[in-house]
């Protein structure tokens, strides 16, 4: 039974910086209705300005991790073409809010992801899968091509890869889409957390200034030429060694001795 | 002994909308000469307007898929350079035919396919190969680097794999052009029709209006920086929902019962 | 103990035409000081010119192929801001004169390679590593994101394992590499020399005009759209086949004979 008071998304925070968000509608497959966009967006936004926050752990509620869009939300919009163009709107907006985000997002992919489902988890930077999970761009199947969702997974698989999962709309194995590129690693249901806990520290161990700044320039310098890569990651290699936490690293690593991120 | 008569492609149907196309110059290895290439570009043109056609396989006759260019044809123009300017004009609007072609291309990947006809196989949506299939880009080895299977080639596999194949000329296996994500799957060579079939037919149950919007709209946005690729499939999202496939399988899917596709 | 006489790069060639250039201070991780790369820069200017060259193998002396930049070096230039753009400068500069030189570079990937060692390795055309290298961009552990290393790595391998790699920093397997796609080959580790040598002369043996076409072709067509890919290896191709070597390779492949490369 859905309690329709308990929030969209829940949002959970260790004394060491991680934070967790959680899709929570499961008894609606955690589907990405507008109410759950705006909730997440706005969640994405807070997270921005948080400066507790180091590591972000994307997570969801139920044996689905994400259904992709809601289509009775959809079915009832169908002649209201503004509703529909600010519904993909959204759902671009907060894809792409996960991609500008100054912290690191790792989702963890338990369950089934499907459409823009999948797409989400193609969006974070890091993925830990359990070895139940699946993935599915499945539009297709519904005569509603996968078409925002394969941004996203195009960017993370070969061609051939993403082609065969949008033509076909078939299911995937969380094996194969680790073969793919799709996910970093795949573990036992029971190691997930443990696993991503793992990787979620050894993140937030770092400085966040520094990390902000890597991940900026890692998405910026991927849609440039070779050579406007090299001047743009040059200029910030310099800037990135002018700041506080930079100086103290290489000295601390040269004395032997740990770093005090300061993380302004 | 070559039937001057036989035409240099056959094509041939299913009622369910899988067309087969098959290079029938075995005793010439299918080399891309320009009577072959033209007889291509004539045929998928007639595809590109053929409503019964719902997914395309390229296949091949004999133990050579394609041996790439002709070269007893190529040396008699070799003083002739328009006439090498427009082999690789054909060629090359060959390839690009089968991406801008409205039904996905499936290849049937069984004997030898170098250069070119590597290429051919790169330039398919999805490839499935015998496990006795072999790739190569061996031009190299004749003093002419394979600088138009290249483009293909890079848009399928990393850049180390793609340098490999082209600086060494040397043959890789099924198995390997899997691993790299040349091909989709590897089966054995009894199991290569029916695993075609069994991958045509899910695909031509789909509705073909909705495989030609995503088609097109994936190679397009391939090529554009994240925003502008959000910003132009979100259109082709709403646009999608404009049309009757895409509302006939909502509501189906809603209503748990089988779509029925008007394939507009 | 470390020989002030000694040359930072060691130059060494066969009558084959394969030269290896060996990073040559052990005693300082082989790291890419402004004397070590303006040492590089030299010699790969060199090489550039060098006929006599087919075919570069970039090697290392010790356990460590290259730790990167010298962090001492930096610690000493943090107040001078145009040091240290001179030092991204010229190492930016060093990585794109390995992918513009003329002749194919293996690296042969032996023992530890980081931050600016991995980002080498990486802009290599082709790499070979012994089963005991491991690799890593850990200049998030130094509050330094790998950002000029990120360009290279991040076009040869999936962006979620280039980020897995610089947001941990953790040191990966040569086993992982070739998964990933960062190097082509895993090998013992006595195995190592045989396996470049053969992959070295398989090279050394084709037309370097043809090798020098192809190279340049490679990374100028990967950043440019499919029709303007077409377009630009089209011309190339024709270029390609005006060249006696091309001319003489067709004759001799239809002629069943060993062709004779003027490599003009």
């Amino acid at each position: 039974m859905t309690d329709p008071e308990a929030p969209l998304i829940l949002r959970e925070s260790t004394p060491a910086g991680i934070t967790t968000l959680t899709l929570n509608q499961p008894e609606r497959r955690n589907s990405l209705s507008m109410a759950m966009l705006e909730s997440l967006s706005v969640a994405l936004e807070e997270l921005a300005g948080d400066d507790e926050t180091r590591v972000v752990v994307l997570a969801a509620k139920g044996n689905v991790f994400c259904a992709g869009h809601d289509l009775r939300e959809i079915r009832e919009q169908l002649d209201q073409k503004a509703a529909l163009q600010e519904l993909f709107r959204l759902c671009s907006k907060v894809m792409q809010q996960i991609i500008q985000l100054p912290q690191p997002v790792i989702a963890r992919a338990a369950g089934v992801a499907t459409a823009a489902g999948c797409q989400l988890i193609a969006s974070c930077d890091l993925a830990v899968a359990s070895d139940s999970a699946r993935f599915a761009t499945p539009g297709v199947n519904i005569g509603l091509f996968c078409s925002t969702p394969m941004v996203a997974l195009s960017r993370n698989v070969s061609r051939k890869h993403a082609m065969e999962m949008l033509l076909t709309g078939e299911m995937i194995s969380a094996q194969r889409a680790e073969e793919m590129g799709l996910v970093n690693r795949v573990v036992s249901g029971e190691n997930l957390d443990q696993t991503i806990h793992e990787m979620a520290s050894t993140i937030a161990a770092k400085s966040s200034h520094t990390l902000r700044i890597g991940k900026e320039a890692f998405y910026r310098q991927l849609e440039m030429g070779l050579t406007d890569a090299y001047e743009y990651t040059s200029e910030v290699m310099v800037a990135n060694l002018e700041a506080a936490d930079a100086q103290e690293g290489i000295c601390a690593f040269l004395e032997k001795r740990a770093p005090g991120w300061q993380d302004r």
